[in-house]
């Protein structure tokens, strides 16, 4: 059993606690963070299923005031654990790196960190093998995580040589106050990041991309101009997603309008939090143009970095070192594909 | 156990069944709907938990395309009941009545039905006692369930005279596209039906209400400036509402910085579907005024009259003909009050 | 002086009319609408300066009542135009139609119309030649009419072959209540009509494109992939479009962060109604990739079609025969280019 | 001819210098800003309408070298005006107000300032006498100033002994990405300081309320339930809304249907900007409960101040030494009543 802890307990950090304790070859030792957040305290209201420890000593009388249990220190959790998953806010991680280097142990820092503070920027299904006994990951951003999946899913069927994406990115998640937009399209300077990323992850794909904020909190929406070494056609693109444990294929005709839906079915599905794992891919947007197929996938931004970050516990612990082996083992404990 | 049948699987119905369930004296005999929603398609992915009955021919190819599993018609499921939830489409209610009627079962039917639909418009709180063995009783709407809760806790506490409501109304659930309201506030003539219906449930009570919609998915917030037959002091207000099992008092300073807090808070305690059947009360905006108190309630409209319609089917069966008890049971196997 | 009559007084209509009025070689006769609308109230309470006439007999007596002067009948101002610039709810042109034959008039309809009402699909900068003289014309939509400039502004230069776009349409002009979109981002089938409409005007063109509704006002953002018959840099992009007289070229550095930015801008300008003819283009989104360029245009949905509707005009009227010289008089006319 | 200058040439700034263009009996010296904003850059685009002076040296060469002609300093502006409008940003008027001392200058400064800048917190219709012969005045902040008009003017009618408000808060203008909101609604703690700045203005009156900012940005609305020293009816409520020259009464029967009508009826007016300097009430939104009148009004955000500013200019210079006379020559110049 590997002994993981989660640093950081936000709309990242609680999924992750989740994720690690659905493994079955992995023990969640406890979670760290500072402030009795909402989080924090809903921790408390469902009995404290995960031990609590406390990164910093600015608010432990607060803790203390509202009855929340505390197991120890964040320095005590990092010496318990094997690996530590980073989830604090950006910045953060690069100064909690000390600590884990201190004990000598393995972490795996979010997408918000910079690429500098770990040896390998990962993603489970495109490069798990350069994470294989790393002590420092770096997982991709939420938007990056999703399209990489698409695009090694074409890329290892087909050859890609090319992409163009446009994302479609949701500003704020469900509760946020503190960031937001209010009736405006807000648009960076070209390329997004997501597209060089794509390319220092998989370096044989030219990628560009333009990225537009809009004021929505259910999940980004990426469309993709791909072109391929040879043609892929519709129907060639369609079998290959439809194959993928981590793409979930839909239809507007079925009911899926919009990144919406996925939240509102998760919710149905009686997921917790109303999550999903998957990245949505509607079978009605895949069209070709000469020698391109371009389609639209969804990006369910709070959970859909999970997968990724349990196989990257998986590469750098060399519990698998073979990444059919690791990312199954993952899919597996989290019950990915069983819709099909 | 009674036995229950709910018809009509959409935000409202799923909420139902759930409700049903968890009620350890009744018994979910099934659940009926038109056509192969997302709702229904989750039910099949979910393993079919309720049997599915189908309240028209007209789509049942596709139920079969789809290897749906169907137990019988409406017309089956009402049969085998003691009692039928009935959260169809407005207007569909008052036909299916016809069926209810001829089999001479009960119903309970939602806000969106017309009053003429029943023998009764019931609360579970305010007059629990009208609906003992009534055989169709209408709930009241989302907004005036949860605002009734709030003005009859204070109305039995101390005497309420006189409401003025605003009601800022979200104006879709999340996961609807056919209706919304894009970067605009808009106005209902007033008085709002909410307060006009406060005062059929409890006609003691002088109302009256403006009603302002706005582009947010996640609960409503009522502002209610009430005139007690003796001045209500904001402590004793508070006293009140803290002894309600009905009514969560929180704080700003606690992070409920709006209506999303509530969302994202039963998402993070693990609630199914992120739902809440408390309605939120934040101490920090009670105010005096003169004789007047002043404050604002938050109410999660996918789940918060799943208590008192479960306390209709208390009523109207006659499972508990006592207000206290009737109401008590409903939240025992609701949880309803554990977290204080 | 071609005598010019606008039936519809709505978003677009109102906008028609103050287009024809700016053009010195045109006469707007009047306007036509059915009731008493916010933008009729409007036109009384700024003194009548455009002459109304009726387009239905049903609200007769609430004009009477509001003290809005009529000027006839909706057949009366046919009579007295050259042609008609229809803008009325999609289907009533089709219907309006006949009227217009029946007086062996001209009339210009707009995008929500089937093409199957007018004679030749028009868009003054691309096919402007094929309006020449026809008696009816239908004009691109907002979002095709502002495609189009960008795209056929590179193909004069330097031939486009191929183009993939992302359409993320704003779903409400401000001020729509009766439809809206709320915290969702909502995808059509793809291909979208717009690139569907591209090719119908630009035959030679490979265009495919998909369509995401997401819930603001103040413009559309479109993104272009587009491939060049031979290599199209950013800089010998950047320099056509900077000769453009309908493209406004910004940067997010000026200030331009997005479709809002248009807007204030405008509002700053003192341009009637805030309104803007031009598409906007970001310099910094404009991406090369292989032999790809890619860039984000703004589209100010309730304006843009008026240029090209006054290239309509001109063309079915035969007031200019070539190309260049009637796009030019309309930009001379509405002001076009003077910002550079 | 009384001098003025305008500092800060932002969303309200601009407005106040239009403003003052209009008033006859004021001379528009200049305006004063740091750097080359879209505002700045829409003002050199109309051909400098207004002088231009520098609030400092940190941005001069970027003005050079946009070719945006400046006129001198703030410095050189204050000595060449009797009375400054300072609209900064919150806090630097304060640090202004040095300069505006120093050359002995009269100043008007908006609501994000503190009172304690001022010597008297202005209403121009509810305290003008107060504002009259001083030297530094604030004026009351946008929702403040609109609620005022409407209480004051059924207290000067009527008296007015208690108001407990609801304000429905616009978050952000059009064409702002630094602040916003999605899909939430946010709560204050209460009372909010809106209902504390009537008291302050108003003593007289008993004020309390609660404010929630919704994701929208056209309009606040607020609810007001006010209480007489006798009974107001609803026609006596309407008799005084329609004498008034500040007030535009309308219906949701009229078109009116929410904030953002108001906006779009100030477009298709073609007020500059789109803006209106009234305030909004519905007359459907009146009704009666008990000893008590409730109503909704409309809280143009951006020029609603306006008014009261140039009144605020008249008090302090001694232009109109009466209320009524002041404000009269107010709306006479900008034309406010003229719709009745």
């Amino acid at each position: 059993m590997v002994k993981v802890g989660v640093c950081g307990y936000g709309v990242i950090g609680q999924r992750l606690a989740d994720g690690v304790a659905l493994q079955k070859d992995m023990e969640l030792v406890g979670v760290a963070d500072v402030a009795p957040t909402l989080a924090i305290r809903a921790l408390k209201e469902k009995g404290m299923p995960y031990a609590l420890y406390l990164a910093s000593e600015e608010n432990r009388a607060k803790f203390e005031q509202l009855k929340i249990p505390v197991s120890g220190t964040l320095e005590e959790l990092v010496r318990k654990c094997d690996i530590i998953l980073d989830a604090t806010s950006a910045g953060v991680g690069a100064k909690n790196k000390e600590l884990y280097a201190k004990y000598n142990k393995k972490a795996v820092f979010q997408g918000g960190e910079k690429n500098s503070v770990a040896d390998v920027f990962f993603h489970g299904y495109a490069n798990y093998e350069k994470g294989i006994g790393k002590q420092f990951l770096k997982l991709t951003s939420c938007n990056t995580t999703g399209l990489i999946r698409a695009v090694d899913c074409l890329d290892r069927d087909y050859g890609i040589k090319k992409v163009a994406i446009t994302i479609v990115r949701r500003v704020a998640d469900p509760g946020d106050y503190h960031r937001g937009l209010t009736n405006a399209l807000q648009i960076d300077k070209a390329p997004s990041h997501q597209a060089v990323d794509l390319m220092t992850i998989m370096p044989h794909i030219d990628a560009t991309g333009i990225l537009i904020h809009t004021p929505v909190t259910h999940g980004h929406i990426i469309t993709v101009v791909a072109t391929g070494h040879k043609k892929i056609t519709k129907e060639m693109a369609l079998e290959s997603f439809l194959k993928h444990d981590r793409i979930r294929v839909v239809s507007t005709d079925d009911g899926f309008l919009g990144n919406a839906s996925f939240f509102r079915y998760a919710r149905d599905l009686g997921n917790p939090r109303g999550d999903m794992y998957e990245i949505g891919l509607w079978s009605d947007s895949i069209v070709e143009s000469g020698d391109e197929i371009m389609f639209a996938i969804n990006i369910p931004q709070e959970s859909v970095t999970i997968p990724e970050t349990m196989d990257a516990v998986r590469a750098a612990c060399e519990m698998q070192t073979d990444r059919l082996e690791g990312i199954g083992k993952t899919n597996t404990y989290l019950g990915m594909g069983k819709w099909k």
